[in-house]
C-alpha cells in the first residue's frame, strides 16, 4: 500500500487505498443517479481520509480526486485543500478551479441535520437537498478493503488480549460496576481508544456493558443486543451495582476500537461453577454462532442468518430467551467497523445480502430469569469460505477464578 | 419536589419539576411563535422527563400534560403514555385524544437528521418542517432550575473529590495515557458515568483530555478548548503517549458528569517543581476565572467577560498563547449542564446574555512553547451576586509526588 507522503497530508490512507475506497462509494452512487456528493460525516470523513477533521470533502467520479474543505484544524497539507470558515465558499472555490457545482449535490441526509442540509444544500444553489448520500455510503462500507480488514483483524487481537485478562481482575464481594472499571482500565492500557462509534443519534454507551443477574432483563431504551438499568437514569444501559454473585455469569461486552475500527466481542465469566442452565445457553450460543458463520458464504440473504438462528433457539426451547426476555432485540447480528451499526443487519426483515468483505458481529444472547444474560459474540469477517472469527477468546464460560 | 409515583413512571422528575421545565420551554416557544412541538433528541427528553426513553414527547401549551409516544423501552407506565412503532402513529393517536396536530408542528431541526425531520413534518401533514425547536430548546436549558443546580453541585462535588486523588496516581515514567487511564479509573469508581455528552455530531472526546509538553501545541479539529494530537487519527484529540517529564505541567482536563449533569474542571499537575512561567500563567488563569466569575451579573453580555479575558491575557503579555498558540480557541467558556456546549457561549461575538441561573465552564487556558498547557477551568453557577464555582479543586499547579 503506498502510503501517504507526511503525517500531516490530508488523505493519510495514500492514493490507492483511497481510490479503493471511492470506487466503492462512486458504484453506490451510480446506483442512486449520483454524480456529486458533499461528504461532511466524520465517520465518513473518516472513511475517505483515514483521519477526521471538521469540513467536507467533495467528490465526484468526473475528477481526478476529491477535494477538501476545512474548516479544523488548519496545520494539514496535501493537493486539493481548501482552508474554508463556512461552506458557502464552496461552489465559489470549486467554480474558481473550473468544477461546474450547479448539478445536484448529494448530502448525507441521514446524518447531518434539517438546518445544515439545507444550509449546504442552498450554498449549491439548491432551494432544498435533492439527493441522500447516507445509503450509498452505508453500501460502501459495508464491504471492507484489504486494509481495513487489517485494522479490524488488529483490533480483534488487541480485544482477545484484553479479554484474556479479565479473569485475573475479579475480587470476591465486586459489584459489576467495580468489575467493569478494571476491564476497562485494562482494555485502555491495551490501547483501546474507548470511544464507542454509534450511527445515529439515538443510541449511547460509555465503554461497553457488563450484566449480571437480574439486571440483565431490564428492557433498554436502545437498540442494543442487551439491556441493563445502568447506573443513572441518563444513561439507562448496563451496569446497575448488582453484586456479583458464585455461579451467576457475569456477561461482558466491552469496546473492542483499538485502530480506529471495532471488533465487538461478548463473553460469559462466572465466578465458582455456572448453572447447568447457564452453561446449555452458553453452548447454544456457540453452536448459532458456527452454524451462521458457515452459512456467511457471499450470495446469503442475511434474513436466513437470522431464522437459521431463531430457529436453533426455538428447537433448544429457549425462543421465549432469545435476544432477551421481557424485551426482545429484533436482530442477532450487524456489521461493524468505524462505527457499531453498520451493513448487513440480521434480523428478520433484512434486505442486506452478504458479500465478500463484510464484517459482521453474531451475538445469539439468551436472558434466563434468576441467571441473567448468557451467550458470546464473536467478529467475523466473511471470505468465500464463510466466516472467519477475528475476536479468539474461549468461547466457553470462562472461570473467574 | 413532588417525586414521581414509581422508578417506572416515564416523568421521574415528578409533575412540579417538570412544570417548571416545562414553563421554560413555552416560553421559549411563545416568543419563536411556536404553539406546539415534537420532541425526540434524548438530550431534550432527559430534560424533559429526568430519564432517555427513544420516542417523541408531544408538548403544547394548550395541554394539561406532556403526551408521550415510547418505542423503547417497553416497562415504562405514566399518564399520557402511549407505545409506537413509528411516527405515523403520533397524529392518529392525537386526533383519537381530541387534540388538533393539524397546526405547525415545531422540530429539533438543528440535532434530527433531514431525512427524519422529513419524515417527522410529513407524519403530521405538513410538506416540510416549518418551525425550529431547538433554539428554544436551547435558550430554557441555558437557565438550571434549583433541581439542576443542585445536580451540577453534586457532580462538582464527586468531580472535586476524583481530582483530589490525582495526585496519588502518578508514578515516575509514566505517559501521559498511562496517567489518564488511571485518572479516568478513580473517576469511574467515585461514580463517574464516563458518558461525555456533546451537542451536535461533530465533537468527540473519549473521557476527557490530558495534555503534556509540546502536545498541547497539536491544532485540534474540533471545537475544543485544547487539542492534543490523540493516540489514532480516528480519534485526533489529547494525549499522545508522550512522557511526563519533571517540570513540564500536565493539564487534566477530565469528564465531570456524575448526576447526569456536568461539571467541566481542570487543573494542572507537575512532577517537580514547575517552571516559573508555568506557574506564571496559571496564576493570570486563576485571576482571569476570579474576574470574569466577579463580573458574571445577570444582565452583562457574554461577550464583554471574553473581551475582559483577553484583555487581562494581553496585558501579561500572553495574547499569542491564549486558548492556543499554532490554532486558538474562540471562546474562554461554555454553558454546561445535560451537555457540555450549551449556552450561554462566552466568545467574541456572542449576543447571549448572562442569567441567574445559567451554568458556565471558564476556560481561560494558555500553550506555552516548550512547556505545554496551562491554566485552570472551573463551572459556576450565575447568581444575583455573581458566578459561584462547584468545582473546588485547589486552582494553584498541583505536585504530583
Amino acid at each position: 500500500m503506498k502510503k501517504a507522503e507526511s503525517p500531516l497530508d490530508i488523505n493519510l490512507l495514500g492514493a490507492d487505498e483511497q481510490s479503493r475506497r471511492l470506487a466503492r462509494v462512486y458504484a453506490a452512487m451510480r446506483s442512486g443517479g449520483m454524480e456529486a456528493a458533499l461528504v461532511r460525516d466524520l465517520a465518513n470523513i473518516y472513511y475517505l481520509t483515514g483521519r477526521v477533521f471538521r469540513g467536507f470533502i467533495y467528490i465526484s467520479e468526473a475528477l481526478a480526486a476529491p477535494l477538501y474543505f476545512v474548516r479544523q484544524p488548519n496545520h494539514l497539507c496535501g493537493e486539493g485543500l481548501h482552508m474554508v470558515r463556512k461552506p458557502e465558499e464552496i461552489a465559489p472555490l470549486l467554480a474558481a478551479a473550473g468544477i461546474d457545482a450547479a448539478r445536484p449535490v448529494a448530502l448525507e441526509l441521514d446524518s447531518v441535520s434539517y438546518s445544515e442540509s439545507l444550509r449546504l444544500a442552498r450554498a449549491f444553489g439548491m432551494e432544498a437537498p435533492e439527493a441522500n448520500l447516507s445509503p450509498a455510503m452505508r453500501t460502501a462500507r459495508a464491504v471492507k478493503t484489504p486494509r481495513e480488514q487489517e485494522l479490524i483483524r488488529e483490533s480483534g487481537v488487541r480485544h482477545t488480549l484484553a479479554y484474556s485478562r479479565i479473569p485475573h481482575l475479579y475480587q470476591e464481594g465486586m459489584t459489576d460496576i467495580e468489575f467493569q472499571i478494571e476491564i476497562e482500565r485494562v482494555s485502555r492500557l491495551e490501547g483501546c481508544l474507548g470511544i464507542f462509534r454509534v450511527g445515529g443519534d439515538d443510541m449511547e454507551l460509555f465503554m461497553g456493558n457488563v450484566l449480571t443477574g437480574h439486571n440483565a432483563d431490564t428492557p433498554s431504551p436502545y437498540d442494543f443486543a442487551m439491556g441493563g438499568r445502568g447506573l443513572d437514569p441518563s444513561i439507562p444501559v448496563g451496569a446497575d451495582g448488582t453484586l456479583i454473585k458464585p455461579g451467576i455469569p457475569v456477561m461482558v461486552d466491552v469496546n473492542g476500537d483499538y485502530t480506529g475500527y471495532m471488533t465487538d466481542m461478548t463473553r460469559c465469566f462466572v465466578a465458582g461453577e455456572p448453572a447447568e442452565e447457564a452453561v446449555r445457553a452458553n453452548e447454544l450460543s456457540v453452536a448459532i454462532c458456527g452454524e451462521l458463520a458457515a452459512m456467511m458464504i457471499p450470495g446469503t440473504p442475511a434474513r436466513d442468518l437470522y431464522a437459521r438462528a431463531a430457529l436453533m433457539a426455538q428447537q433448544a426451547g429457549m425462543a421465549d430467551n432469545f435476544m432477551g426476555h421481557r424485551s426482545h432485540a429484533g436482530f442477532v447480528g450487524h456489521g461493524v467497523g468505524i462505527q457499531i451499526n453498520e451493513l448487513p443487519v440480521i434480523a428478520p426483515r433484512s434486505k442486506d445480502i452478504i458479500e465478500a468483505g463484510n464484517v459482521i458481529a453474531l451475538e445469539p444472547k439468551f436472558v434466563i430469569p434468576g441467571l441473567g444474560a448468557v451467550g458470546i459474540e464473536n467478529t467475523y469477517i466473511v471470505t468465500e469460505q464463510g466466516g472467519v472469527s477475528v475476536t479468539t477468546a474461549p468461547q466457553g464460560i470462562i472461570k473467574l477464578d
